[in-house]
């Protein structure tokens, strides 16, 4: 219902404003409407609720689509027989420490008509010209996405779409050029057939996916850049944490420091969200906690914890095990694990899901009346991690996940791991090869 | 007195915190002290009321001083003659499209012991690998102070003991290493020295200088890294905007875009606190104004305007003339020129000079009443820059900036260059050639 009035006011904004576009043709027009149209199904599509309350998904002009670059363009160097590396062995992967022997480049001039045509290159240093606004006004932004070797020795990409999706979003954000998502994926699959021995044969490793984005324009100017570089970067990983003794990290949530404030950029995966959260991440880290979850506002409300988002499992009013998550209210990413979770776990009889403010009173009210019986975060890098301890001003609060017999957190992780590893045929599973 | 009281205060913390302090030996200790006292000094001078209300200028430890490079190791390798390039005629210099013929790089290894011996190169592309934390967590900061001709045809810097300051406040909050700001103005002016030719000889043209630090540990932890890269670049430039007609800019207050938040990084020059305002920028200048004045809060406070600090001249309530400026908050970049301002005008006698919070609703009832006679904005890139319209929501504000036959901002303007053109000897001024 709320998709369906939202798609309507988003039709009757596009009326109304068309004459503001900058539109120089009725085609490039009805691509922008395309455009318009799939970013706000794809938002509402994470936030069905949000798109009232959060100001970034109010309709609003999005820049002219960008022509793509194609991967028919595709143009590969394959690495000399030197230049191949040992692959480590899978114990000894950690997480983003070791790279593949390609990368995937491509190049975008505006004055140049804009894309370039994508190459695969050996793994190589970039020459990035000391005044690229990249490295001066953080104009830049990430995404993560993993290839898993199945239990059928095939390859799998999960929901690559969607990391499409938002690094469009976050490119619209950032004044950094858009382009199609089907085409990127397209390079990246030619990048991970190249690259395929890397993909660990394990199914406590996977191949880490970077794709990046950063402004070129070699200009003091705090301005659009003109040119830019999209790259991915590939790098076999294990797990994102280590662990305490129980299995589980611990959290603390530091009220001093906030990550994202409306008006920002919390719900868009660029370089800004992160770099401001190093300083917070060490204190917590001095703590013996393994990272910080973001508080915001007077009531102390839980948004996220930077490389993931965070779940909790409790029993509700009515008895039943209940679900939660944050809402996506603009200071929040919206995870692929998130969403997937969510849509996942909606279709369980015996939970009830649900997005809702969480705050820290009610953490610690559900905890100490013995209702609160897990919490969790969840990422691309972590998968599921689940939580038993956080701190909190002064207080230590030690939350029960690793207690429950069946806990939700582990039928969730078996779940998606079985869709990424290939136990059981699922739609979010895109095989490669 | 407030210096004073809060000296006490800051001493009574240490001694009451240091055994939290990491301390190994005395002697570490006593230095970190030291580097305390400095610090706290150096924000007290730029915000001499903020100590209590701005969260980031409580007296926290410091990271242990890290062994800084020094001047006395630095290596130069001078351009080949046909690497040297034609220098651009004054008027076509715009700002920071062109640069000099060197550059200085300052490597930092831990695992090396920290920072590596300072090299003056010929002007070259950066070799960056495309894991650097810097292109994906924003781990970078920046400063920019310029390099002046004099009447004299002496060269001389402004003020560079407050952008090193700044810049280690910086590196300290980004995890990034500090170092000893004097040595690093020593290597500028040994860079500046050999590319001297470019220092413009106009007073309408400068020679930029950019200092950058970024992270360049290539691994995907969101955390501190263990190699960075300082380098410096230099460009000779004129004007930062194309003013209007009247010789003045224009600004857009947009009340739903925020630029820092409390908790956050506003009050430090890093890469984060631009990427995310490119868009709001680009609205803004999509309506003709130059930049956007930033707001915070329900009452619609000034901050400042991204590439400036922000001034306003009105009669107060005693029928003086006052100059007065947002008081730094932790939302707003202390800018040397505007601390040079607050220092030089405090000396007139016929000006009140204050720092005050600023809202929306007092400067349109200011106007409204002719009370308000001037607005600007002050930084190194603009100098002053006046300001004669606002855009705010959907009114257009004129202030009579340009209207006033003897207006403050031209007499700042003119004393500020006067001391960096050397027409008048001033201890702001270093003389280095």
């Amino acid at each position: 219902m709320p998709v369906r009035r939202s798609k309507v006011l988003l039709v009757k904004w596009i009326f109304e404003n068309q004459h503001k576009l900058q539109t120089v043709r009725w085609c490039s027009s009805s691509l922008r409407y395309k455009e318009l149209e799939e970013s706000a199904q794809a938002l509402e599509h994470v936030a069905p609720h949000a798109a009232a309350a959060a100001p970034d998904v109010k309709p609003r002009p999005y820049r002219a689509p960008e022509t793509s670059f194609k991967h028919d363009d595709l143009q590969v160097t394959l690495a000399a027989p030197y230049q191949l590396q040992r692959k480590p062995d899978a114990p000894d992967l950690g997480f983003g420490k070791y790279f593949t022997d390609h990368m995937l480049k491509i190049q975008y001039h505006k004055q140049l008509g804009g894309w370039q045509k994508p190459e695969i290159t050996p793994f190589e240093p970039l020459s990035i010209h000391p005044a690229a606004k990249a490295l001066h006004y953080a104009i830049q932004l990430f995404e993560g996405l993993k290839a898993y070797r199945g239990v059928d020795d095939k390859i799998r990409l999960f929901r690559p779409d969607l990391n499409m999706r938002r690094m469009n979003l976050a490119a619209e954000r950032s004044g950094l050029p858009m382009f199609d998502g089907d085409e990127l994926i397209k390079c990246i699959k030619r990048l991970i057939q190249i690259d395929q021995e890397w993909v660990p044969h394990s199914e406590t490793s996977t191949l880490y996916i970077r794709p990046t984005l950063i402004g070129t324009e070699a200009t003091f100017g705090i301005m659009a850049p003109e040119s830019a570089l999209l790259f991915v970067i590939l790098s076999p990983v294990s797990a994102y944490y280590k662990a305490s003794d129980d299995g589980a990290v611990s959290i603390y949530a530091d009220p001093s420091v906030v990550r994202a404030f409306p008006g920002g950029v919390g719900n868009r995966k660029v370089g800004s969200n992160y770099g401001p959260t190093i300083d917070a991440t060490a204190r917590a880290a001095q703590m013996g906690h393994h990272q910080v979850l973001w508080l915001f506002g007077p009531n102390h409300e839980l948004t996220e914890v930077g490389a993931m988002n965070i779940f909790m499992v409790y029993i509700n009013e009515h008895g039943e095990k209940q679900l939660s998550t944050p809402p996506l209210n603009g200071l929040i990413l919206p995870g692929v694990t998130r969403q997937s979770i969510l849509e996942l776990a909606s279709e369980w009889d015996d939970l009830t899901v649900k997005e809702e403010v969480i705050t820290m009173d009610r953490v610690i009210e559900l905890n100490n009346s013995g209702r609160l019986l897990e919490m969790f975060g969840s990422g691309t890098a972590v998968v599921i991690s689940p939580i038993s301890r956080m701190g909190f001003i002064d207080q230590e609060i030690y939350i029960p996940t690793m207690k429950q017999t069946r806990p939700v957190f582990q039928r969730i992780k078996d779940t998606l791991l079985a869709i990424q590893y290939g136990h059981i045929e699922h739609p979010y599973s895109h095989v490669i090869s």
